[in-house]
């Protein structure tokens, strides 16, 4: 494939070369730097609109800061490849989210110039204030700048943190990057606007400010003194007043695709700022990339691609995706029962609710950025008699841990949660692994935990769930397809605390909880051939445990192998505590609890990742020998 | 003690009687519910302050709203001590925060009057919002009423709900009891203040629903329409507008405690209201019981006092409280490191960071009720060089579960946890326990977690913390006071993943995390009567794990006993799962793991908590006889 021409760029080895250059060579380099960044996307897939959006943003920022020294911190952090490209990681970037390759997010471990890593949403301004008092307190640190979208802004976090800046009143810069709002519109009504805005007193203090700015552009700026005053004047309506409120100087807003516009700002702000300032800056997601630009999602996440037309590869599935599989059979409850709702925080085709959205649209409550919110108005929706099902990743119901715990379990509301994203995830990597769920569920009182072997597990589990009056009850299952097993008419409903038995033998029990049945299954098949045979039993539960099974397993089998994908304190603790309980070890039992690491594991294929993990059919088979004394006691423990 | 002379209350069985009442019976009323209030808490101790501030609006939200079929929420639920006089508990409310009584907070299996049970703040809109969906959906529920303070509704899980709220546009009711603002100013300031507002056009909506709220006034109210027009009205600048751009009606402010303006506004309100509504009310915390009133927390929270003079009455404590002994450590490490820092969430005294404060101020930073923003703030601190100290109680880390993981833990960056109220907490009850903080925190890699179990211990880890610069790390300590220790002049480092053997026996071995240690003593005594010798070990570490001393306790002892208080999935668990992993119950250990039950245990004495829990001397004794075979596996195990 040729590569785009890109002589700026090529003489860019980082920010530092950036700051030589003139602003039309700005603006030739930002063009180069969204050709490559479209090139190297339609090679590895990613977050393409999202990058295209602040080619010029990123461009201006590095230019007018004193990055590293300034501590630039992109929210969530999936539009950082123009960032990447400029910091010295152009020569990797086709590596992105890729094994052993850059992170498709901002990593901490990977370049000074990611002063603070994301992924998930709306930490950035908390983090930008972190770093101001650390410079004010006299650590060797310049300004900080959070650079946070519309979506990400909405978020309960993010208003605590400008609530709190504001407060704090340090100089500090938060640039909204909005992709909601069209730029013409405003730039367009400017004078009547302008006007508008001059007529309003609580304004006088933006006056003040543009004023101030304009003093400080360069000469050839100050000249075009109206224009100028254009750029750094506030919205009457909409969101600037409620910046102002938290306390922030609001300039804005300008278009953010325009350099002519992004630097005198941004040259102004840094010049003249002494507390904290919003820069309002309008973005077009995809921008300057037609399919992007002209697709619904405007390119949010892409797969690879052909860089001329923009046509994405596209793999076809054996099985359907545990997610479209969860959202047909949420449907087809939801068309069985009135009281079926859903709840997705800003995720619902991430989710698959938009399946039943497109049926019941009235029943579906996308509440944005809100995880908090999300969990505790699906308690009360359950307090007033309706069926929720409250659908967020695993890695993402963090954020409403609390609300789980205080609104949800202690109350015995009977809230479904659909736990997608459970287990490793490939290539978004260490920060979206559904890793901690099931720990951080199972030891909740009255809760039930769930895990599909399957997509027809999941089927059974949504019309358990759906049936589940007594209290909250929990299903996880993990990214991508299903397993390609025969998928029932309708779900069966499960009896509460009841596993299964897969496989009979006599040597080894597995016991396994989730989607790594299959490769627990390869396992035993490797076994077979050393002449050790296995029982393998599908656990379906983490709590109430199903003892009985346990015991049996327990007692007529040399070793008793948990299997999950999942952290340490979930499912084989619960399995460990019970057993303890009622004396089992007492007498001696060869037991196993196979988990993931006690660390973090870097992007990859998930295959990759649970090899790195140490939970392959060989991990499983070793274990189980090493268990039964048929090797010494080595390495591929679960506890690395 | 001479009760109150209370006519009209002794008429009311519940809020039906109350609605039989004229306005100036329900004047009388709110007067008697006052000092029936202050008699009560003078008793039993409590949140008077709170609740003596909504007297007024509590009896008239009951006279204007048909509870319980309309959905009356209170924000954190500790105002509610009028709410329960009058619906129906009134003949319980002198046993309030006591065992076997009343709780402190709402409950829903305490009464229907309580459809949506609090304690943790910034729940009530996302559960208002849940209850009108439920509505709206044809549940047999009718409107819903959030009583929401200033403090609440600036977190961000607040702004989340009101966000969705404002979308949703659902006819729902939002109170904002505004005890910051006081009352004088505004409405004595009235007419210019009005002025202001009619003149400005975006509340253009406002004078419309002010008209109309105003013809549907009561006949005596409606001719005083210049008066009703001042209750209706909205704030030009502060909170008012923030409320309308996220899309609701903004009524007020008014005087809270007079019942002339509350009536006709709510019933005004409830009229006419098509979407969410907020009114703005002004009280008073403490308000008519001068010695709250005239107290710096206005009597936020007191123990037993006079009823006339308001004298509380002060146990004297043998040992300085945990949360003292935190303080004063920490602030002798800020005395020698300027580079320490201290975050709280709203808690500055209740966690001793006022201490800290008190001596330097610029130096501890008081986020609001925002744990979320709190964790990464602190996290980004860190990351500038600082060394923060995150004072966050146990169950409300739980806010920001996923930023320790996300931006902390993920990140390593060394961010100390200082979390008070770990384990039972006493007459705040199950919603305050600490009970799930070492299941949520020992599973993440990269984490150090200690335990102290007694204060001279905290000292200990305050300093290991202060020093420990390779990873975040964190320290639970319990509420109330410590053991009486001898106190060292200076905290001395621990050394990470070592404990301590306490003494020396030869029969079970007892490994405590934390501040049951001088429970597991007193067992350890009790067994000693029966000529069973105890090994007893502080483990001081939940991770890393001290795995020489475990091997030894298990090597050398019939037994092997661990407790904490927490629950299922942490300091056992981590116990388990690496004793598992060497394959240390192969060949047969008598191991127990005594936690928390799998319930959650209601307010008493935290003695008598842990009773409830079975975590005693006794239990632990009898837990160790059984698993050394000296008495049958009965009862008294960690799960029940």
């Amino acid at each position: 494939m040729t590569r785009p021409d890109t002589p700026t760029l090529d003489r860019i080895a980082g920010p530092a070369d950036l700051r030589q250059l003139d602003d039309r060579s700005l603006s030739r380099l930002a063009d180069e730097v969204r050709s490559e960044v479209v090139s190297a996307v339609s090679e590895t897939g990613g977050h393409l609109g999202s990058s295209l959006g602040v080619v010029e943003l990123a461009v201006a920022i590095h230019a007018v800061f004193n990055t590293p020294m300034d501590k630039l911190v992109w929210d969530v952090g999936h539009q950082c490849y123009p960032h990447k490209i400029l910091t010295g990681r152009r020569d990797r970037i086709r590596t992105l989210r890729q094994k052993d390759g850059l992170s498709g997010f901002t990593k901490r471990s990977e370049s000074e110039y990611d002063p603070f890593g994301a992924a998930h949403s709306s930490t950035s301004i908390s983090a930008a204030l972190g770093f101001a008092v650390g410079r004010d307190m006299g650590r060797p640190t310049g300004d900080s700048i959070a650079v946070i979208g519309d979506g990400s802004i909405s978020a309960g976090m993010a208003y605590e943190a400008m609530n709190n800046a504001g407060h704090e009143g340090r100089r500090m810069f938060v640039i909204l990057n909005d992709n909601e709002m069209s730029i013409a519109p405003p730039v367009g009504a400017m004078s009547s606007y302008l006007s508008r805005l001059y007529a309003n007193e609580p304004l006088a203090k933006m006056r003040s400010l543009a004023e101030g700015f304009e003093a400080a552009l360069p000469p050839p700026m100050r000249d075009g003194a109206k224009r100028a005053r254009q750029l750094v004047t506030g919205a009457v309506q909409g969101s600037g007043t409620l910046f102002e409120e938290l306390g922030f100087e609001y300039v804005g807003p300008i278009n953010g695709h325009d350099m002519d516009q992004l630097l005198p700002v941004l040259r102004a702000a840094r010049a003249r700022a002494t507390g904290p300032v919003l820069i309002h800056v309008c973005t077009v997601k995809g921008k300057g990339f037609a399919p992007a630009e002209g697709s619904a999602d405007r390119g949010h996440g892409v797969s690879k691609f052909d860089p001329v037309t923009g046509q994405q590869a596209k793999s076809k599935p054996n099985a359907p995706s545990y997610t479209s599989v969860f959202g047909k059979a949420l449907t087809d409850e939801a068309a069985r029962d009135p009281n079926v709702v859903a709840v997705t925080a800003a995720m619902p085709s991430g989710t698959g609710v938009d399946i039943m959205a497109d049926r019941f649209p009235a029943r579906v409550f996308d509440v944005g950025i809100a995880e908090q919110h999300g969990v505790t108005f699906a308690a009360a929706m359950a307090a007033s008699g309706l069926k929720p099902f409250c659908a967020i990743y695993s890695t993402f119901l963090q954020r409403g841990y609390d609300q789980v715990v205080h609104d949800v379990a202690l109350q015995g509301l009977p809230v479904r949660f659909a736990i997608d994203r459970a287990g490793l995830v490939g290539a978004d990597g260490a920060t979206h692994a559904g890793a901690f769920d099931v720990a951080y569920l199972a030891n909740l009182p009255g809760m039930t935990v769930m895990a599909a072997a399957d997509e027809a597990e999941l089927m059974h589990m949504v019309a358990t769930a759906a049936a589940h009056e007594s209290g909250p009850i929990a299903f996880r299952y993990p990214r991508g397809s299903g397993t390609g097993v025969e998928m029932p008419e309708r779900g069966q409903l499960l009896e509460i605390g009841k596993g299964r038995v897969v496989k009979e033998g006599s040597d080894v029990a597995f016991l396994s909880f989730g989607a790594h049945l299959s490769e627990v299954e390869a396992a035993a098949r490797l076994l077979e051939a050393d002449g050790v045979t296995s029982t393998i039993a599908d656990a379906r539960f983490a709590k109430p445990l199903d003892m009985d099974l346990i015991r049996q397993l327990a007692r007529h089998h040399k070793a008793l192998i948990t299997i999950e994908q999942g952290s340490v304190g979930g499912f084989g603790a619960m399995v460990l505590h019970a057993l303890a309980a009622e004396g089992a070890f007492d007498q001696g039992l060869a037991i196993r609890t196979m988990t993931l690491p006690d660390r973090f594991i870097d992007q990859a294929s998930p295959d990759d990742m649970y090899a790195d993990a140490g939970l392959t059919r060989h991990d499983i088979a070793k274990t189980a020998k090493q268990a039964m004394g048929m090797e010494s006691n080595v390495v591929t423990l679960s506890r690395a």
